[in-house]
């Protein structure tokens, strides 16, 4: 069902809104310099997301179990009850630290709540950048004054700057939709490249909307709009320790409180899906030295879990994104990663393959089309592989990047470098 | 305790002898240039191996569900009976070659059976190359007539040469060890990057050897060395379509036949291993571009489970053997993909990261080591990370290598090169 909701959105382009984050009525931000980034120039690093009014708030983490004191603290804060504030910084992903990072992580709940006027558990916390180094507490604590008189309605894109690390542009979308009959705004931003994490660590997301909503509904629209969004991107098959997304929900929009199973639940599902979706194919496209954007699709599985299974192995098989990045139509690549997924059921003689609407392999062989006709393809920035296994009806698909010489070269020195500094 | 006997064996370098998989008595081979290969200049890349007596015959092949068609015909042909030779190519895979292919390569093993004056049955086949395209049997054909004429006992290394692809140089390996008060013999070769591939698919070794060994203790044998040898090495995480493994043993040393449970199975599975993994160590420093060749240790976790999904999780990670590439001794990306693993059972906090002899992490914090003496270990081609879980009894190392820029450029255009020839 919100598969097709979401696709009609898709289509219907809900109107694009400026002021990203605080696009939502009853929202506010800021951001500063505090020094935690690295470089010769002073770059925005802390930032503030401020609802006016008690909000509901939903969100999931890293499956990791090596979890970020951050991801530690924002957990438990949510769990307690409303959560009013996120902050956040980049430069640090205060993980790997023990009991100092989660003393750290509370001292920037704290901070923010003095400043803010409310307690320290009505404020989430993320931190994004290198593991094992302790953060600049010292550094930071000044700057929380600051953050909350410097708080305004207008600029979102001042904590899309604020949470990039590795990103090459900020990112962050805002729409009004009609819920019922009230127009309901959603605001969103994320840095990262992905679920499956960039070197810097950790791919964040925060979403606001002025929609009103019961907690238990925000919380299932939350998971459902992740699995379909976050949980489909691939650039590294590396998960992050600190993976975030926070959702808040303040209910300034005055429409009646959206509860599960109505069709405003399926029109709220919707959008805040098409907001998730929309932010996680930004990542893809903003992945590390990334040149490439492939939507691999599964079709005709025995079962939803094999689909899957074949989508993720092929979109995180070395070799198959080095093809992509040389625009190379390597189809048997594509079948090799199909036969070490870990697919209970494949049948190789049933397998077709498609770049796009061309046809690379039938029934498990080249089918014939010309090379230089896949290679037109495959030489597009943005392009489709289908593989059909012909077996059943459980489809999937995941959104995944080329590997580059320069992803490898970037990589390669973060730890000594940024010690040595 | 197969473990204790490979330890001595390595200490106790056993002695090499010449001659490389003709090396045990009553082998021949033989290599000759099919223009199966690609390249200026011609080069081996058709090769027989051949018993002059009926031997018994062990295998293991790939575990990827997309199986090639020698891997099919070969299994079949091992399962039956005797095997009394191997014929092999490279230069092309014969995978996803639907039932042409399951006719190429019966042609192969019939061509070489007729003139050897064997059936086609007693002979294993075995293809390493690209996939997707058929074989080019005609050219090969006329060549077997030659192959048989030029079987010879001296030079193994033929053999060698004749299965490389993106090696750069064969790899081959023969030693003489007592098994009771008999000396006896094995010879070795194998090529390519691992169980887990390298692009141009698949990793092969062969196994000569004249002891005389009980068919299911040879098979005991070789199941327990591969597991030990090859299945602890990767490179990239991709399993081929061809990956095999073929034990021969012809009984031509004289030794009373080797049963299973005696001291005798233990020297001669002590010794088999050790020839595998001297094989697969050599495959792991030729792997792909390959600068650093990497043992990922895991000690003291709950379970043999757990520390093999460790192991495997951070040689595989793609951040971590970039990490390696640059010589950077990244130990929070170490702590990362320990806690995405899938292992049951970690305690971040306390986790023991050591370089080589050095400690990086303690309790899962930097363990205040200056950078430069850890950068002093990274910087080497060969260096241990241990990961010590301090919960159990549990371990398990794998060997890996890092991942460069040069992969990543060699892989990027293989098909559409060799489809445009």
């Amino acid at each position: 069902m919100s598969d097709d909701d979401v696709q009609r959105l898709s289509k219907d382009q809900p109107e694009p809104v400026p002021g990203g984050v605080v696009a939502p009525r009853g929202f506010r931000c800021h951001a500063v310099e505090a020094g935690i980034k690295d470089g010769a120039a002073p770059r925005l690093d802390l930032t503030l997301i401020y609802s006016e009014v008690p909000a509901v708030c939903a969100a999931t983490f890293t499956s990791n179990k090596v979890k970020a004191a951050p991801v530690r603290v924002s957990a438990e804060h949510i769990r307690r009850g409303k959560v009013q504030a996120i902050v956040a910084n980049s430069g640090n992903a205060n993980a790997c630290t023990g009991p100092r990072g989660i003393q750290d992580a509370k001292t920037m709940c704290a901070e923010s709540a003095k400043a803010l006027g409310l307690r320290a558990s009505q404020v989430a916390v993320c931190s994004t950048g290198i593991i094992g180094l302790p953060l600049p507490i010292e550094r930071m604590t000044p700057h929380f004054p600051a953050l909350a008189a410097g708080l305004q309605n207008v600029d979102g894109d001042r904590v899309a700057r604020a949470i990039m690390t590795s990103d090459t542009h900020p990112k962050s979308i805002a729409i009004e939709v009609m819920i019922g009959r009230t127009p309901v705004r959603f605001g969103a931003t994320a840095k990262g490249a992905g679920m499956i994490c960039p070197s810097m660590g950790t791919m964040f997301c925060f979403v606001t909307t002025d929609a009103a909503v019961a907690a238990d509904e925000l919380k299932k629209a939350t998971l459902c709009a992740v699995e379909n969004s976050f949980n489909r991107i691939s650039i590294d098959g590396d998960t992050s320790t600190n993976d975030t997304v926070i959702v808040l929900a303040n209910g300034q929009a005055g429409n009646r409180c959206i509860e599960s199973g109505t069709p405003m639940a399926r029109q709220f599902r919707a959008a805040l899906q098409y907001v998730m979706l929309t932010l996680a194919k930004m990542l893809v496209n903003d992945g590390e030295r990334v040149t490439k954007f492939v939507t691999i699709r599964v079709i005709r599985a025995a079962t939803h879990l094999d689909a899957r299974r074949i989508a993720e192995a092929v979109a995180n098989s070395m070799l198959v994104k080095c093809s992509w990045n040389g625009g190379d139509p390597n189809w048997g690549r594509v079948m090799h990663a199909v036969g070490y997924s870990r697919a209970a059921r494949l049948k190789e003689e049933m397998i077709d393959i498609y770049f796009d609407g061309l046809i690379a392999a039938r029934g498990g062989l080249y089918a014939g089309t010309p090379i230089g006709e896949l290679k037109k393809v495959t030489a597009k920035r943005d392009f489709t592989v289908t593989i059909d296994l012909n077996l059943g009806a459980a489809d999937y698909h995941v959104y995944t990047s080329d590997l580059s010489q320069e992803y490898v070269e970037f990589n390669s020195q973060e730890y000594a470098i940024r010690v040595a500094k």
